[in-house]
């Protein structure tokens, strides 16, 4: 059966919003093709093609939602900082894990080389915070955008420190988590309020939905399927980079624990891929994820929130299992 | 005779301010002692050494003396923020160039690896932002030092365009010192104002001394001495970085214009060094960068400034000369 007949639950928050968060989002898409396009040659090249490739704009669609149909032009440029900021470190990444296909198309890096790469992440970077300034708004939202962009280069950090040591706990390895990728998402559930005006208690939403996507990431590393992931399976372990899915099934296979991951070439980390797998720890990660985002829907149950955002955030928690699914 | 019984015109300038620029320049290096040593262990010992390491310091002097005596915390604050930028750009540009030593020390990249080093640099360049919110002051010196961050990787960007092309004009170079040096030097010349308050008219001054310091960066990778510059001659040319000694001298040694910079090894590269320098352009560049510090030196009488803030002014300008004499 053809999945494409029933639309996924990111495209039905589309529909139900009655348009209002496609129209905002369509604001943004334009801030972020205006960005690509404003600066010479080589940048409306690489981060062009680097902004129109897409993937599915959560962190913005929760900047939009915490902000809400009246969203001013801050929060929209609020959303596209927090989209640039992610871009700037997915463009880093690949760089330093050499990667050559992101979602299915040559990453910067195989395009266009280290040096332009890294670059390109940098002015990504410094236009996140441009576009804060351009309103003169007061300095909350910067505030905001630089702790997590911290908290994102120590999560980052810290994966560098550990990387080839198989003996790292799982909680170290959430803690990671929770810098690389949990904190974006909990400022993206944050940025979108205007200064002084009403902010949505959506932390733990944002940081239980951001865990479960990194959490599903490193799943999918394991178990692909590559046509599906873009990638090659076993990136992850071929940088050094070791995963809850490995730290879970070290304790089942203990034959894992005792890896040479510096000696991996592709083929032996895909068949670590296999070994991991058949100890059955995919669906226990798998499994805490989905917890988690359930946890996170929950936690919206409490708040008082018009049921269209909620309904709206429900399903952008979903979407962060579709991906999966 | 030796060298150090003179002082060179930056410790004049220390010396002649009685002591209130010191005072605030020792508050800058608390704060960047105290952001290298915040954040875990492997920030501490690479940040530590790479903030410890130092050199002269002198965006953050232009900001401080632009703040003035009275500098505010908001000031030094923005004085910390222009040198974490430009740490920043210095820990990119060595993951790029691979360079095993900067200032005669090791680089970040050669200690700690691409990886730490690229995310070290995202680090500095995020806490520079987060150190200019800290105070809950409006957006206008994140907006300043944002579009200089932007100049800084478009100028980056510019470098890789053109590398390996030694058919790239004078202007053309001109333009990418103007982005990737020049733009710094203005921000730091403008940042220390507290906003709304006095501005003083320098962006002419920041401008010619950031130009004449790439200029004379550029005369010293052609003429070295290594023992000097802590790096090997030629290093730009190894890049495939075309600058502007190797532009005059392509006019007059037509040999200079057929050569295949992607071919070179590190001593067919000082043999390159070695012809540029033989056209006698060298002399030519420097004149250039010292006229260039003449005319910015000059922009001062034409301001209202208190004499003391001028002759500091002044001094750093010779600075940027002194690091060539």
């Amino acid at each position: 059966m053809s999945r494409s007949a029933v639309p996924p639950p990111v495209t039905q928050a589309m529909d139900a919003a009655q348009m209002w968060l496609p129209r905002l989002m369509a604001a943004v898409e334009e801030r972020l093709a205006a960005l690509g396009g404003g600066h010479g040659a080589t940048l409306a090249e690489q981060a062009g093609a680097t902004l129109a490739a897409g993937g599915k704009r959560l962190r913005p669609m929760l900047v939009l939602l915490c902000a809400g149909p009246e969203a001013s032009p801050g929060a929209i440029r609020a959303a596209t900082a927090v989209e640039l900021v992610h871009m700037a470190t997915l463009v880093h990444d690949d760089v330093l894990d050499a990667a050559p296909l992101r979602r299915g198309r040559p990453t910067v890096v195989a395009r266009a080389g280290r040096g332009t790469a890294t670059a390109l992440g940098d002015l990504l970077f410094s236009r996140a915070f441009a576009e804060l300034t351009a309103d003169g708004e007061g300095p909350e939202r910067v505030s905001m955008l630089a702790r997590a962009s911290v908290a994102l280069a120590r999560g980052e950090l810290a994966q560098r420190r550990d990387a080839f040591d198989l003996a790292i706990s799982a909680e170290r390895y959430l803690e990671r988590c929770r810098l690389k990728t949990a904190t974006l998402f909990e400022c993206a559930c944050r940025i979108g309020a205007d200064p002084g005006g009403e902010q949505l208690p959506l932390d733990a939403f944002g940081r239980e939905i951001g865990l479960a996507f990194q959490l599903l990431d490193d799943v999918l590393d394991v178990a692909g399927p590559p046509q599906r992931t873009g990638k090659a399976r076993g990136t992850d372990l071929l940088d050094g980079t070791v995963t809850l899915p490995l730290i879970l099934a070290r304790e089942r296979d203990p034959s894992l624990a005792t890896l040479d991951l510096r000696a991996l070439d592709g083929g032996a980390a895909e068949a670590i891929c296999d070994r991991i797998a058949a100890t059955g720890v995919l669906d226990e990660v798998r499994d805490g994820a989905r917890e988690r985002v359930a946890r996170a829907k929950r936690s919206l149950d409490s708040l008082k929130l018009d049921p269209e955002r909620r309904e709206l955030l429900a399903l952008v928690a979903d979407g962060v299992v579709e991906r999966y699914a």
